[in-house]
């Protein structure tokens, strides 16, 4: 039975983006160029209380494809897929075609 | 006489979720992929307030199955069983089937 | 003339509780399982002042038996007698038979 | 297909102006003069909340010049061009003719 | 011409107890036994202000005796004698016979 | 064309006062004593927001003429002239005649 | 032209009190007793805000003898005079024949 996970606080669940290595017509792409650290929202948590108790929603929603830090992030494995959780005011944008 | 541990401020006690290393058909697991760091929620403290005094309740209820942080926790031995103490917002999110 | 300390701001007054070595029917308790740092709560501050000036009262209350964390609490010395201070905050939970 | 980035939080996407090195005469500029570590403001966040929860504004907007830290800033690759991402309160201030 | 001092603040100016070395009767106390680290509290300030701007009092008052903190307070000499200023969330406990 | 700078948040645009080595009688002052370090204000910024979202503006104006700390401030170049951005909380007063 | 310091924020301008090594009468005061670092209240500033931005006035005023710190404070030269300027909550308290 596969797992889901719900983020709690405002955290962000996010499945990485491998940037492929060649373009559509089969030509390998320079290897520093491709590497776009981004990534899909699957799930993303309630938010956090403000220091006088209202909730502050998290800022991205499920299916945004955002812009991720090069550092940070917790991994987390479910049922042998890798997946990563952020807090939202560590993801840096979204990304929009 | 079982001793009954209710936590308090924004601690969630939980007793953690050991892996089983084989399959219900008995095949060994690859020790890796089934080390998901998880746990159940035994009982919960009743929040901490916020800057302005209102009482932020725990996220987390009794029951629930949570996936826990790689570090942290408290030890607790209570009647010869090991559990642990979590802060809520040291939880990583909730897992469902 | 016994002294009373009445705590400050939210200090809690703890009187250990020392683990029987023996069950009652005398047989030697292994070393590490009885070992549960508790005590009893002899007396409470009033609390302490949240960032707006609301005063947010100790969470416990005199004579409840509590979950001591391993680390910290200032011993203090009265008539003779051993007991230690923490601060409501870092006492781990309230303990029920 | 160009990528288009709306950064999160208070940060600003910026792209670095690279000040001439000649004057439009031709004339070579000492070397450490022209250095005016500017840059335009190419999209904003939305701002973050104060502590009682209302949203701050970011305080440049689209188009603005802006002066930048010697330091700090995030490096961000969009379709081979070089972008940087700072947070409004690191930007000193905006330059005007 | 002696010299008053009014504190500022949540300063509390304490005139330590030197704990008598020997009982009324003239035997010689153990020497680690009668260390009880008290004092009379001489004068209070104002207090201070809470984040949003309210007076929160100090919490003890003249004529206080109080158990005061292994380490900390400031070493004030007036009129050749020594008294100490703590701050009010420092001194841990008022003492009563 | 010159550029002109508009401090951002609670910064201070200052053009530092450099102190005549000599009298207006032309007698050389002594190195220690004329070395005030004060400047001229020329912008400020809009000021800060308080912690539950209250702009609170700058304390000091173009124009007045401010005495500065011995370090920090950050050195700004435009065209040719040399200037310092100071936080406004990091000046220490006013000098007046 | 005498120039006149006015300090900003919770800043305090104190001339610090030389204590007299010799009594009215001639006869040299031991040198560790005399040695009270207190000052005169010149200026003080206007305060600062709180984290919801009330102004909170500075609790010395203009004249006030107050006992400083043993450490800290800015030293201040104006027409070759020394001063110190101090925040308002590192002064100890007010010093009252």
């Amino acid at each position: 039975m596969a797992k889901r996970l719900i983020p709690l606080f405002n955290r962000v669940l996010v499945e990485k983006i491998i940037p492929p290595s060649k373009t559509t017509t089969g030509i390998l792409l320079p290897e520093k160029s491709s590497k776009l650290n981004s990534g899909k929202v699957l799930a993303v948590g309630p938010g956090i209380h403000s220091n006088d108790g209202k909730l502050v929603p998290v800022t991205v929603k499920e299916g945004d494809t955002v812009l991720l830090p090069e550092y940070g992030g917790t991994e987390v494995k479910l049922d042998n897929k890798e997946y990563h959780l952020y807090r939202d005011d560590d993801i840096l944008g979204t990304l929009h075609d």
